[in-house]
């Protein structure tokens, strides 16, 4: 399929062509598997200046392998296509024949000619589909289920452990010392993580509705990634044009740009034209999970008028979408009609964009949500593609002033409820949580969760934990995010500092998702995940020793940290000098350091301890004189 | 004083007319005292559109004042100087004699002349000192714990409350109701925050050392602010030039710059040339107390070598910056020589340039440090000027691998005794706390201060919950501030996104002192401290009802916020628009809300209760259908 060359793919290119650099000192490295030797995981290698090698966890896929051959109008290759034939239990068909209207009812390509090439390239770019054979169920938790270890969930296993084991003599190094691991020891808060991710653990974790790998039959492409309490935690960005602005090329460059930055999964939230085309580009090119809200794509079928949503027209969107390979949707299941009176006394009443176009059409039809009284049709859909679930909180506080109210939780029982009924299909489940929540009530969203729904994967939004900073909600988020990971939310979903405010471009990508591995991070740590630390640790010798490509290269933005250090000492030999610009040659404590480190060995610690006694004394008797209050003397100037 | 114009201080006077901007829709308004009716003490008042006025903390000083004239060459207007002058107890006398050694022993002043005409004009700002009489004790603390509420407590209260009493109907309409108030009640974590601050309050939580008034009697020019637990959590922003970069008028526009936007206090920490000529005009620029490090004067006196540091060099310097006017000095008496043995086997030694400086004179010299040993005679020196005590965490920890070791503890417990010592000579006194800590570890050092501190006021730098984002590390920090404020911690030490990597510029100020007011807010907010939420509510409120600019105009950042939205929708008409970028109009979730509301309004709650009852038996039947696991129903597409 050679398409020729157009402005439109040219521009693609050259966007792409930017953030396929892989990051300074980094190699691709693929590891293998061993009950299923064709796996080859994907893991950053980071090479130090001292000899070191860090392995770190790598999402940006085949962008950042100077070897693979990557061509948009292609495609990424289906590397799980063998692994899902294999399986015997699905069939190629023809599939639902794509509409006019899958672009929306309204909308008209300024640029028809331009659009109509785009929606021919993206047709080409698509198989045939692919479903469940009669009768069978093709979801990772079916087979986990069963007791089959899937290639999906060794490649996870393998994924996690970021070599671990092969790099057990450089984690000593930094994770060896008795004494800092007993003191540093994470609290888990009821989290169960085994030193060693192995298949079987993965697969049980799954059967037990614990974690899901989002894996649609139809997204070959991906690699393969787990949303769980016993997994590193995860960060999603949302990406997505909207009526008001953005083209197709830019959101697949914001596809690869921010699996670059650490996108573990990506949601498309078009809500704008070429609602249809614009998925195609980002999935057939998508080598991590995405997620859609269905809703969005179905509204626009009915030209924007919710009353005129009907179960049909929602469903057939839901077959669209299969069949296109999303990996996971977000269902406004939770959102029953009896809630809707719960949310008028809010501040901010309802702000989720599915949860109120539901609430619209309960109120006009005075019933119940159509999501919920067919939950167990759209789990046929589910299990015929594995599909999974991300049960939206449409029902989320806007603002702190509603945070953990009665509609709120509500809705979190019944997708506690409507999480058992998916799980009877062997339907994987996550559930959506809020939004905006002060500090000290953070925690009580996640016990709610863990109780109402059985550990199925929580999946939030920040949360927001004020309301004033609009322009910076990253990090009001990210505060937030980082708590709620460490309690155990498995996955949280970016927010941008152009939340509230307008459409985030590259930069604002990048600077949500920074925020977010951040968040993520914290929480890895303070759950005390498995060698998490020893990233930091390796950062912070170098930082300690003068290592400065090393500091700049471990970190989670090499380009700024570089760029940031530079704008002060520019000049390579700054790169060994042993201070910074911050304290000047002359302050350096680290420099300093070095020398007390030389006079505590001299000294040894026995004597210093002596000293210490025998100081303790006179300082005691210090205090003891020190017992007049008033001592009239005058500091002579 | 006319001093001619020349290049530096037009440059400066340029780069100010550029911050005196007051925020938009705001002004300033001045509250009387009752006990002290001369008490002029400032709020930024917001105007919203639709006529509610919401007051607001206001760090900025004269600056935002339109009404005030403002002369870098003369220094703010000595509000302090009457009330100073009326308690009678202290004198006027002929200070140190400046010295050429004051600059540091070995800059050379590149261009001789200019340094100069800024010497001149620094000294042509300076008054005539002023100390205590023979005998007499002028620290707020002393005057508290004899019962007397000085204007700088009354000032203090006012201020705290944020005209809560005066707003209270517009207050009601955001924390009127009863249900909401009872769901969001903060978790104090042990702070007693009383529904009113009243000057009889702030005197005791001074007279028992929980609070200080930084407030140096030679600092007459500061709008006076307390430091405490029971008080709105603070930030302290640090400027400074270094012997590598920077200039004098860089460093006052910083601090004006740093006011503007949220710093409560702000420390010099200058090591390069000119540190006693810069500080000068810090300090008579500054409505906000100023902290240093004196240690670092006191090494560029010894040009550099840590090992020919002396008391009297020391004690010296302390003189010499008390009578510039300096409110806080960092003091780090707790490093002592039996814990620097303590630091050999950690991952990053000793970070605190202050904290190494002294270990390095202790090794040298096999001595205790003389900070420790002479401290009774340092507390001389505070009361007779009422510098507050910053007890410096010299051994803090500079990575998460570091953190809550024993050299830290060992010397916070010290910190604790010296706490009871400075409270012997009634000096204030607060203690600072680290630097790198893990979540999950964040909480004992809260515990481990106000338990061996006897909860003098906690002011940590950060801390830093991960070590790999250099770049970033304002969030990395601010999710550790944000959680220790909410834990009890009185002040938070901003980190920029250039620590670790160089010296912050002036918009790296700017995002650092945002990222903790955030963290401050959002910690007042979780504490439950009375009417932190009113903004929140108020921005939210004008969210939901699409009053554009009133959000701006309530956010940490309006210029930002603004900014941002019309980077997608500039026209003013969008202002008013029901919808932003981010949806469109068609999906706006707030406007199909509205609708929802009128929906509830007439249904009535009872009617959608009765509703739900009779779903939720639909509900379980439906479920019990669902029992049958794998229906073999095919999806057609």
């Amino acid at each position: 399929m050679n398409a020729p060359d157009t402005l439109a793919t040219d521009k693609l290119s050259q966007l792409l062509a930017l953030t396929r650099e892989p990051f300074p000192a980094s190699s691709k490295h693929y590891v293998a598997g061993v009950r299923h030797p064709e796996l080859r995981v994907p893991m950053r290698e980071v090479r130090l200046s001292n000899g070191e090698v860090v392995s770190l966890y790598d999402t940006s896929g085949p962008y950042t392998d100077p070897e693979a051959l990557i061509d948009v109008r292609q495609g990424l290759a289906p590397l799980r296509a063998p692994w899902i034939e294999a399986r015997g239990d699905t069939e190629v068909y023809t599939g639902r024949a794509p509409e006019a209207l899958d672009d929306g009812a309204k909308h008209e390509e300024r640029d028809a000619e331009r659009l109509d090439r785009l929606r021919r390239e993206a047709a080409a770019l698509q198989r045939q589909p692919r479903r469940a054979r009669s009768g069978a169920n093709v979801t990772q938790m079916h087979y986990a289920r069963r007791g089959i270890v899937t290639p999906e969930m060794e490649y996870v296993a393998i994924r996690e452990n970021q070599r671990r084991v092969d790099r057990a003599d450089w984690m000593a190094e930094y994770l060896g010392d008795a004494e800092r691991e007993a003191r540093l020891r994470g609290n888990p808060m009821g989290a169960s993580i085994p030193a060693l991710i192995t298949p079987e653990f993965v697969r049980d974790e799954v059967a037990r509705g614990r974690a899901i790998i989002p894996a649609n039959i139809n997204h070959p492409e991906i690699e393969p990634m787990a949303i769980g309490r016993n997994f590193l935690v995860k960060i999603n960005a949302n990406i997505g044009n909207s009526a008001v602005t953005s083209s197709i090329e830019e959101e697949v460059e914001k596809l690869v740009w921010a699996i670059r930055w650490g996108a573990d999964t990506v949601m498309d939230l078009s809500t704008g034209r070429n609602i249809h085309t614009t998925r195609d580009w980002i999935v057939r090119n998508s080598p991590v999970p995405i997620g859609t809200v269905p809703i969005y794509q179905a509204l626009e079928k009915v030209g924007g008028v919710a009353e005129d949503l009907t179960w049909e027209i929602f469903r057939d969107t839901l077959i669209e979408q299969a069949e296109q390979g999303v990996d996971y949707f977000t269902i406004h299941a939770g959102v029953r009609l009896p809630f809707i009176p719960m949310t008028a006394k809010r501040r901010t009443g309802i702000v989720s964009r599915g949860g109120s176009i539901l609430a619209k059409w309960c109120i006009a039809h005075h019933k119940e949500n159509f999501l919920y009284t067919h939950f167990e049709e759209i789990c046929e859909i589910m299990k015929a593609y594995d599909v999974s679930f991300s049960l939206g909180d449409g029902l989320r506080p806007g603002s702190g002033a509603d945070a953990n109210d009665e509609a709120q939780f509500a809705e979190l029982r019944t997708l506690g409820e409507l999480t058992q009924l998916a799980w009877q299909h062997d339907v994987q489940t996550m559930i959506e949580g809020p939004g905006h929540v002060p500090m000290h009530m953070i925690q009580a969203n996640m016990e709610e969760q863990l109780k109402h729904c059985h550990e199925a994967p929580f999946y939030t939004l920040g949360p927001l934990t004020i309301d004033i900073a609009p322009g910076y909600d990253h990090i009001a988020s990210a505060i937030g995010a980082a708590m709620i990971g460490w309690f155990g939310t498995a996955m949280l979903c970016y927010v941008t500092p152009k939340e509230h405010l307008g459409l985030p471009d590259r930069d604002d990508v990048k600077q949500g998702i920074i925020a977010y591995k951040i968040a993520a991070h914290a929480a890895d740590v303070a759950k005390g995940h498995p060698g998490s630390r020893a990233r930091d640790d390796a950062l912070s010798k170098a930082r300690f020793e003068f290592r400065w490509h090393d500091q700049f290269n471990l970190s989670l933005d090499p380009d700024t940290a570089r760029d940031f250090h530079d704008e002060t000492l520019p000049k390579e030999s700054s790169k060994v000098a042993h201070f910074c610009s911050m304290c000047g040659p002359k302050f350096c404590s680290m420099k300093i350091t070095q020398e007390v480190r030389e006079y505590a060995e001299r000294q040894g610690v026995s004597e210093a301890a002596a000293l210490a006694e025998g100081l303790q004394a006179k300082s005691d008797e210090f205090k003891r004189g020190g017992g007049e209050l008033y001592i009239p003397i005058q500091p002579q100037p």
